[in-house]
């Protein structure tokens, strides 16, 4: 059987996609469509992820699911509807999440009594759960998470960043004490950086939001911020310590070791496939995508070069090395027969497969096989022997060296800034993140962004010392980072 | 951390389920509700599938995944929104799932111009998007699945066996031919049947189904049916050979290699959560669940006898055993100090947990571990160092063993039966699978079904030979097996 991905039919369109330094965001609809990541659809606002698109979501579950199960959280699942009274019991989080609401008003051929929110989130529907199960300080801490779908009705959509519906892990958690829910919060920000850091080989910055930058609802929220390459920034991550405001208004309580019923600590936490969004702009060049080694759904593509008198001996090689190469290297071999090796080499550089090998007769006669990287188009020539030894270690490598490009490109674009005006400039200038003194005050922050759409991403964990306010000129309280963002 | 499910709350409910032969309705409530597979939601007829189901559903996840992507399909998303109009195009389809859907009228604080339904099924989204991927034959076949949660409005819900909301995964495939396509649509049910036996240890007769009971809008379906426990039969799995239905009306074509434009052949397929219910129907005994150790979320479980004085000993003995069997084991240390020997026993039984080992201070001292048998209570003492060999032979012969049972029960509540008032007789005594002779009448399989509530679960593929239709006597024209069915 054929995979769709290997849709053979002729295809002008790898050449095709925009300039990336000329029309960034052209260039990321065309090689999100034209690598089959994804495709629009009829639906207002939600997209398709197909094959390729969703093999590297699979790739990013696995590599969490496996942080979040060591460090003691299961995975469950709760319903996807919220009856409206539930959304409405915290205000904050009904005032925050009522304007993106998708609602069903008819079931079984009847009008509901009650409108049913398609969830946004799940905090209110689970809440009703936990104050069912958790009676006594022995239940504590509960530590869950769930993989699953939710719907933001956004006025303007783009595809992995900005969706009507998208796919995301809620994390939800129960404690006892508020040092443990803000301790929780802040090992999940770790996750979520190692995750993001070593296997999305995107540079982070974490910290706290601002309260206008909030979630609704949750009393601290922690951020990791990440800088695409057109100088804007991407929240890639939340993190929240919702405080005692759910317990209470969900009456969630326990009777604790010393006899009293306290309202325990929450926290909840999510990252999203538009992490998708994040990989293809730090990582993607003029060619197409550029997948870091640990998450590409292909890491090695072999495009057996065959002329046809050789064709039996070249492609039992090229299967013989991607053979070699053992399961723990994800390999395709392209012997595909109506394409040229030229128009391969273009559709596996689009969709940015991190090592190319190619094997032709003479390669077989040398007993060696061409290497190129997908980063850089450097060529090695590889003992065929030495293959299986050596593919891991280039692939191992090209993940540190990506992120090492990104780290070097996040931090050339990251300048203290001291006022407004040099704010502009600097956002003129291609953008990053700004470090800027703030004094604190929600005006301050409203005034520059207005001016000049840049939010503060996140709170750095640092002394202003001498530093001024950006905006108002006195005193700095915070240090922040601002950016313009998706 | 500690766990949800270890919570150390005293319970009392261990012995507190139904009597499974007594009020099977209600010993399935207990055992899943108090082995905390699920919870009842305050949503209408949505459930919490919680911690210790929604392992069993990540094994089914993994087990059938690893089994469609060995055979050439995707993993891929599509929206959970339909609109109204793509749902109606397919008339049959429509009007079979109309009944069922929840509708969604308002979005981001305004009432749509169309309404979405939340998907059923996703035939007809999937549709318009194969009608723009797919031009020519060599663009085929398409292989695509999605893991999911659907909604149906039922009028009554019984947790895991019928929900508004629940889990699926459905396959979406597409081919030049009918040939193919048939030989696909009975390539998943081979998947589905062996997934279902040698995973589950559930046997199953596959079928197909009759004009009435087919999915609506295919050509053919395939079931796979299974015997519960109390004698009903459950639909564990469906393929569908859907002909060039949805390919006429969505317009999906392609330009053949003689250059002709036709028609794809399509199929779709669907196993659901609602295997975790058939699980526990069919394996289930009087003390609760009883877990095939393929699907158990915990194979093994290691209770330390711990007297105060010798509880650091006991204890590094567990863990020592529980590290032993490698990391291929599921395997937990029960080393709550709250709970009695007997209490966790109790509950670990409950869980349905296949094997549980005892280690007390006198096993220690002996070189030994009691390994007892959840299936059928049977002790062993087995010498210490050869647990890390034996465990994993135990556990494979319990797999067996739970299957053997399973095909003894269901063998032995098969039954040819000639006529009506046998049936009834049949029935009566307890059901399980009538083979009868059908004349192939609607009128009749109807009127079967009005007088003893038995359904045509799947029609057997061999020669009536001489018998006769249940019904209305008439030389039958095939072999049907019927049951009631949930």
């Amino acid at each position: 059987m054929r995979l769709v991905s290997d849709q053979s039919r002729q295809r002008e369109y790898v050449r095709e996609i925009a300039s990336k330094r000329d029309d960034f965001p052209q260039w990321y609809t065309d090689v999100i469509l034209k690598s089959e990541m994804m495709d629009y659809t009829p639906v207002r606002g939600c997209m398709v992820i197909r094959p390729y698109g969703y093999a590297v979501w699979e790739r990013i579950q696995a590599l969490l699911d496996v942080r979040l199960k060591a460090t003691g959280h299961q995975n469950a699942y709760f319903p996807l509807f919220i009856p409206e009274g539930f959304l409405r019991r915290e205000i904050e989080h009904f005032e925050g999440f009522n304007p993106e609401v998708a609602w069903v008003t008819h079931g079984g051929g009847e009008q509901l009594a009650e409108r049913l929110a398609v969830r946004p989130t799940s905090e209110t529907v689970i809440c009703t759960m936990y104050a069912k199960w958790i009676q006594s300080y022995r239940d504590l801490p509960v530590l869950l998470n769930q993989w699953c779908n939710v719907v933001r009705w956004e006025r303007s959509t783009r595809p992995f960043l900005r969706t009507t519906e998208f796919l995301w892990q809620e994390g939800h958690t129960v404690h006892r004490t508020e040092e443990e829910a803000e301790e929780e919060t802040l090992l999940i920000l770790d996750i979520y950086k190692d995750l993001i850091e070593r296997e999305l080989a995107i540079p982070i910055i974490t910290g706290r939001k601002s309260e206008a930058e909030k979630f609704a609802g949750a009393l601290r929220t922690y951020a990791l911020e990440a800088l695409m390459t057109d100088g804007q920034a991407l929240q890639a991550g939340t993190s929240h310590n919702l405080g005692q405001h759910f317990a209470k208004v969900f009456e969630i309580k326990f009777l604790d070791a010393d006899g009293q019923l306290k309202y325990p600590w929450q926290t909840s936490w999510a990252v999203t496939t538009r992490l998708l969004g994040g990989l293809v702009m730090v990582h993607g060049d003029e060619r197409g995508l550029v997948m870091p080694p640990n998450v590409a759904p292909v890491q090695v593509v072999i495009v057996p070069i065959m002329p046809r008198e050789t064709r039996d001996r070249v492609l039992a090689a090229a299967s013989d090395i991607a053979r070699s190469l053992g399961p723990d290297v994800r390999v395709r071999v392209d012997d595909r027969e109506e394409q040229s090796p030229g128009w391969k080499f273009n559709e596996w550089e689009l969709r940015g497969v991190p090592l190319r090998l190619e094997v032709g007769p003479r390669d077989i006669e040398r007993d060696r096989v061409v290497v190129v990287r997908r980063l850089d188009g450097a060529k090695t020539e590889v003992p065929r022997g030495a293959v299986s030894r050596l593919v891991p270690e280039m692939l191992a490598r090209l993940q540190q060296e990506m992120y090492a490009k990104a780290l070097v490109y996040r931090d050339s674009r990251t300048k203290d800034v001291a006022d407004l005006s040099e704010l502009e400039d600097f956002l003129a200038a291609g953008g990053g993140f700004a470090r800027v003194g703030w004094c604190g005050g929600d005006s301050c922050e409203a005034e520059v962004k207005q001016r000049t759409g840049a939010t503060i991403r996140t709170l750095a964990n640092e002394d202003p010392g001498s530093r001024r306010c950006l905006c108002c000129a006195a005193p700095a309280k915070q240090v922040a980072y601002m950016a313009r963002a998706y």
